[in-house]
């Protein structure tokens, strides 16, 4: 990169808004954005607050480290900032801020007892599941991050029905099988994974950990167990490929620009990096509206805004709708042909399936396999848990003669994420015909609390989870998890869950 | 009006009990409602605690302005009152009043949190939902204007029901279709609307905004949404249609009096003043006992209750008990002709059916729609939901040739009120058959905590939501939400709400 | 009464053990029951902790006034006290009692709120429904009392079932039915009651109000209502057919003794004394555990066992316990002839059946009806509740021709009780196929909370209730009732009530 | 034993690592256990933790006294330790502790009151069910032993669905029988009980009472009821039955110990003892997870480590995981053959049984019958309930001739256990067609809190219930309890509980 320009921060203070033009400042470098307002993915509000200030604290966890240098054209690229130039912003006088329907921390520990103020992180060795890292996680992570991890769309119904699912199906254990040695190990899409698990993608990565999603994908290689690449990671696509050991297989989730030059461009590159297998987003022609997230906008915003002056911009929206414009709404079946024939080479998968339909439909278009999803409750409220539709999806399919239990012959793959806590959760979905699970949150939490070694303990407490149940299930190998070891009967059950209406609600004594 | 008579508050208040005659003042106007007492809708104590008294305060928001006049004999006007000629009631001594089985208000807010003692209104831009609208309200209406809209039947069972029926449903969102654009308005009895929902007739709005119901009839008009009129609105018929905006459409509610002749007028003007379908309620032959609204007639009456020396009236009648007798309470089916010839030119509709049979009749019967309802659960507790029962009337109703999804067919129309609080409500309703929902408690609540701005931001939070949901269902137009994208299976549920008995109840231990 | 011989109470004092025998003061008098002790229905122990002193106290509220004559020889009769001439029993120094597994009353009110130390009861205009007697009674009734009516059997299930069970059907209202006039009255055996509704049979109503079951004689007298009156009744048979208004018409519960001849001599009585039926009751050869009420026997025992000096006997029997040896247990269906004959002219009522074979061979054996009860939860946990059983048993009565709709047919009728709190539970069960409904504990918390006046305001809510909701259901009569008129499709449910196991789970975390 | 060398503390600390060898003190001997580390069942973590020091506080509760003479070499006997020749362990500064993700100690009551902090447990008489020697245990108990004893694996689904199940089963009582004398004794497996249940194995006794299981077998003795003598009993085998009285039968539960030689000296010894039937334990293959348990080895362990240096051990492992190793996981169907011939002469029943297939398989394999049991919710999270399997394993045994309820008839016996509270859980099992029912956690409690007294004080309980409740069923003998005395129609139900997610669970408001 050549000698910049020094640009003085007085100089950058007068563009602060669309008529005197839009500057901002990130990590030391003067960005001349007036152009890219209206192209934001995450909305020209955000960047607004931001006009003729520093935004590097914004922009850091929500953006690849190269996202700005990418999205603009170079000659919007002004100079470096002349250190500590830029003005302070005018202190405001700290007026009570209004009520606000936001969402507190909580003020009681796991066990319901009040926390007390000088919460101390317990040892990891203290963690004994997957619950414990969220327990941690409510209580350290900052709140932004929190809520934009923890929240689901609109009631949170699905969100919480796709972990409750798992609690309807009861297990029939078998006796007196040699449990000896029990191997959990199988084959995902053809590539070895050491137990039927997998890292699924989650964005923003950085908003829980300072090194973001490379955490997941040092502790994956820990494991033997793969990776999804997530298109809207805090760090970049290349940062997270050097991160993965020798011969560490990953995959990647795509979300589908409505630019196709860019998307083929994103998947040729994948290609060349080793990327096994394209997971391509199909529950997301919007992002989904996730309250809780959508309330962080509305705290600790009052200085800024009080210091500019500016309060024209909406501030409801979270951090989900900040990154939701590179999708493509318009994205149909019709489309598919192209986006297999650029990924020629990997394999396909179709992620967010919601039905046996369209299940069948994704078979017999050739892709090799798909993710029955809700998007982690992030999307359609009310949409089903992916468990609940796995019967149908399964038998719809091997009707058809897509799926078959013979090793020999082509397999059709099922995977499902969401709601997944436990070895016993996998265990079921397996038993009933996935390949894997996808787990998500979890993992970010683990991640969150702990880092890399955290995210590496998670995968552990599943292994051993995973080898403690497949002893008492009576089933020494993957092979030996078989339909006939789940009760299925209660499945179909009311979610009971009215969890918003109730808080409305009275007693009529 | 001619010069009226000057009347001293010391005459006035000599009439203060049926021997003497009892003298009211309303609006600075005195009248004599001795021969009336009887004949009071609301029944003649209430009138009695006025007596010799100034009623307005307590007439003002439940009743239209020209209530008084209308119901009076001119021969009864007495005057006008010479201002600050009242006496003033004799102060009571404070004594403290005995334990009330009545409704606090909550302390706690939507989170849990206590509320603080100066809750201040957050401001409009942090409401999100539908809910949001509530939570405020619950915190910031008067206790009689939150009782009254707030309050249920018995026990409040169906009033939740409502509600918790929709939360028994699941979608079976499709993927892969071209929501790039999605339309979500339809034709409600052939007239347009942006989307499908109306706002249902719900009465005495001045309990909860000072404008009144005309609130309503501007938001509607901003966002292209029809307003039913209620009989029992706080702002007059005319005030109400003189509100809207050029070719606004409006329909309106009716209860029909036992003074046919009182109907038939009502009707005739109606329809004179462009008001084009007439939903005539079918379920409240008598108003139901809302405890929580009757409750609060015994709050803060001990002071004019000591003032007179009077406690001879019964007390334990609501808002809702006040406006009750204008109904006749012997309708029934040989009287709808009659109806439907004086509403000639108008749809005609019944509001308040609740089982297939009464909906067949309806169509058999000649009227062109009926709205599935249980008065928002203010009727007849354990009424069902109109979700649980709208799959047998849309059956009943397609196998007797009623119904038809072709468009050049004439239609019957099934509406449902009850419960509805996200567009995801609203999408199940018309997957399932309905042409469109109607929500009631939400707007008001939208309309008590910010008027007209606040109406029209729930309307706008639900179009958000449409095309939200839409999008993700995988459905671009309102004729592609169709009945294959729910799952109705664990519709019929029990209710498992045993709210006031719980509250009697203790454990052994 | 001759003149009696006058006791000083040294005397009395001097008897207090079994050894020196056993006297008791009652009302003044002096008896010898050593020789009664183990006759004693309630055991001995709750005698000898009385021996030697006035046991007036603790006697008044669970016996008829006769029943120490009665049950006495007449020689056992010693005399008069000397008034003032027992010695006082010795302070015992007040230590701190051990820890008790008591049932501690509420300090919360209905509504959750912190109840103030000076709790004034509410004036009965205040009181909504019957429910809110329940509340009023739990703050104002002696411990003894509340714990004595209020529990149950074990854990409780089967008393809460018995409410929620009406919980879990829904109504199908009809709707533009004539309901100007309705009409709640109907026939029960013959006899003519205001509404489908009886006061049912409950023991030791002194425990709740001086006067007893009289106030319950005449408040059913006040709305034309039939009273059942008790074997078990604090009041005397006699005082309560007293009590009764000329015309009144009353029906008899029965214990059958050990000793039929004592039996006999009861049923003979109450035919004489123009008794109109015999309820006999099937479900309590023992009296239920209710640990609730057994636990109120812990509380306050501690001065007179101190002063007295004597631990040796059982006090772990609560009022219950004391009042149940009276039940013959080996009665079965072969005595059932010779009691049949005794009440000749009477009709016969089998009460407790709770299976529809029984029901059946109740008919077979030529009884008039039977109630459906499992005795207000109080006897055997898991018992169903009468509602759920109600269809099977209607169904079963009709398909052997034991039951019609016809008037003109001789009809066996079907009644049930436990868990009625609304005439809408009422309504169902005479949807359902049941004449009538017995309501017990209700009623008996109006008279522990306002007497006579609170029994009266409870049917008039009743009532109000009735005629509020048959309009709504569009039923102007009962015979308009149906069966069509409920769906029972959720009726058999499970209970999801684990309240005592509950208490004692701690979640893992 | 012949004089033992006198050895020195000051020798013995100096022996603290695996480099200098590790020698530990238990009841005042020096062992050698540097080779037997890696044999300890407990793993040689918790060894080290007390190497060079007096474990015998550690050893003592989950030790049978010679366990340790038996499993080392004499060779490694070093020798006595000099009385107070120990060094003290070093002070530890009293650091505040991080946060833990612990159990606490409940501080409400059973009722829900806060405990006054001097809680004085109630005396005996005032226990009035099985629940309530829980409620004392969990506020008296040792934290450890009330942590080994009420935890259960994973997120404790199975251990409350347990007790659950019994919940969704009603009765059906039948009336009108001679239920003046009732008859609650059966025969389990040939021999005499006097009620169908007996005292199951359950581990580590002195956790909850320094006699250990001595206790059970007395009172097992005073009321005529069948121990099942545990494998991994506080007491030795020896002083259990040693602890019997003339003519009681015990019989005894099995793991199987990867060395066969040593499984068959204990099963010939047992025999020889006069042991009658041998419960062979196939649910465990390797101990469960129980995290409750698990989360006490963070408790109280900071002053241990901080004196010693050493924290290189892991220590999430609870009392649960220090006596597993025992078991052979690779046990399985063929081994059976080798353990019935070593057993020959007495009973053998499978225990841990969890679908009917398996027990078709016992069956055939000639075993006298199966424990239905997922070892008290302790091993696989979402095992089924004994209860809401047993209808379809009778089912399954009858259909093919195994089962049969004639007298003559040789019979496969079922046995359930887990969750048991109340005689009439027993009942229902016994209806559907259990010969008896195991119970264990309960007898622990009774005698955590009271010893022998409070077992014999558990076990009068239950034959109280079992009088009350067989006369309110109307079945005076165990043969009156048959299939159609429950209504089995709810007992397939979700299990609505998700206990840890909710507590990461906010509401989205």
């Amino acid at each position: 990169m050549t000698q910049q320009k020094q640009i003085d921060g007085k100089q950058v203070a007068e563009h602060n808004d669309r008529d005197k033009g839009v500057w901002i400042v990130v990590h030391g470098h003067v960005y001349d954005v007036t152009d890219f307002l209206d192209e934001h993915p995450g909305g020209a509000e955000i960047i607004l607050r931001y006009a003729g200030m520093d935004a590097t604290e914004e922009y850091e966890p929500i953006h690849p480290p190269d996202a700005i240098k990418d999205n603009l054209d170079p000659s919007k690229h002004i100079g470096q900032l002349i250190p500590n130039s830029l003005p302070k912003p005018q202190a405001a006088s700290p007026a009570p801020p209004p009520a606000s329907i936001s969402v507190p921390q909580k003020t009681t520990s796991a066990t319901g007892e009040p926390v007390a103020e000088e919460y101390v992180k317990p040892p990891l060795e203290e963690i004994l599941s997957l619950h414990d890292f969220e327990a941690v996680a409510r209580r350290t992570m900052s709140r932004r991050g929190w809520n934009y991890y923890s929240s689901g769309a609109d009631d949170e119904i699905t969100m919480r029905e796709n972990h409750n699912a798992y609690h309807r199906l009861w297990f029939r254990p078998r006796i007196l099988r040699n449990v000896g040695v029990v191997d959990f190990s199988t084959e995902i899409l053809g590539y070895k994974s050491s137990m039927p698990v997998y890292i699924t993608a989650t964005a923003l990565g950085k908003l829980g950990h300072p090194e973001g999603e490379v955490c997941l994908t040092r502790a994956a290689a820990e494991h033997n167990i793969i990776q999804m690449i997530p298109t809207l990671a805090s760090c970049s696509f290349d940062e997270m490929v050097d991160a993965a050991s020798p011969g560490q297989i990953q995959f990647m989730q795509l979300y589908v620009n409505s630019d196709r030059s860019r998307t083929n461009k994103i998947i040729l590159h994948a290609k060349e990096r080793g990327v096994k297998a394209l997971f391509i987003t199909v529950d997301a022609p919007q992002l989904g509206r996730r309250e809780k997230d959508m309330r962080t906008k509305f705290e600790g915003t009052a200085s800024a805004q009080q210091a500019t002056g500016k309060d024209n911009f909406r501030r409801d929206q979270g951090a989900a709708r900040a990154i939701s414009s590179f999708i493509d709404p318009s994205l149909n079946w019709t489309d598919l042909g192209e986006l297999m024939e650029a990924a020629k080479g990997m394999k396909v998968i179709l992620k967010g399936v919601q039905c046996w339909e369209d299940a069948v439909r994704a078979a017999e278009a050739g892709c090799d396999g798909v993710v029955l999803s809700n998007h982690g409750g992030r999307q359609l409220d009310f949409a089903p848990s992916p468990l609940a539709i796995l019967p149908s999806v399964v038998s719809a399919l091997q009707s058809r003669g897509f799926m078959s239990r013979h090793p020999s012959q082509p397999k059709f793959e099922i995977f499902v994420d969401g709601g997944v806590r436990r070895a016993t959760d996998v265990l079921k979905a397996v038993a009933l015909g996935a390949t894997a699970v996808g787990i998500g949150r979890p993992m970010i939490y683990a991640m969150s609390t702990y880092g890399q070694e955290g995210v590496s303990k998670a995968l552990q407490i599943l292994k051993d989870e995973f080898e403690m149940n497949m002893r008492l299930l009576g089933a020494p190998t993957m092979a030996d998890v078989v339909p006939s070891m789940v009760d299925t009967s209660a499945l179909h059950a009311p979610s009971g869950e009215v969890t918003m209406y109730d808080e409305n609600c009275e007693s009529a004594i």
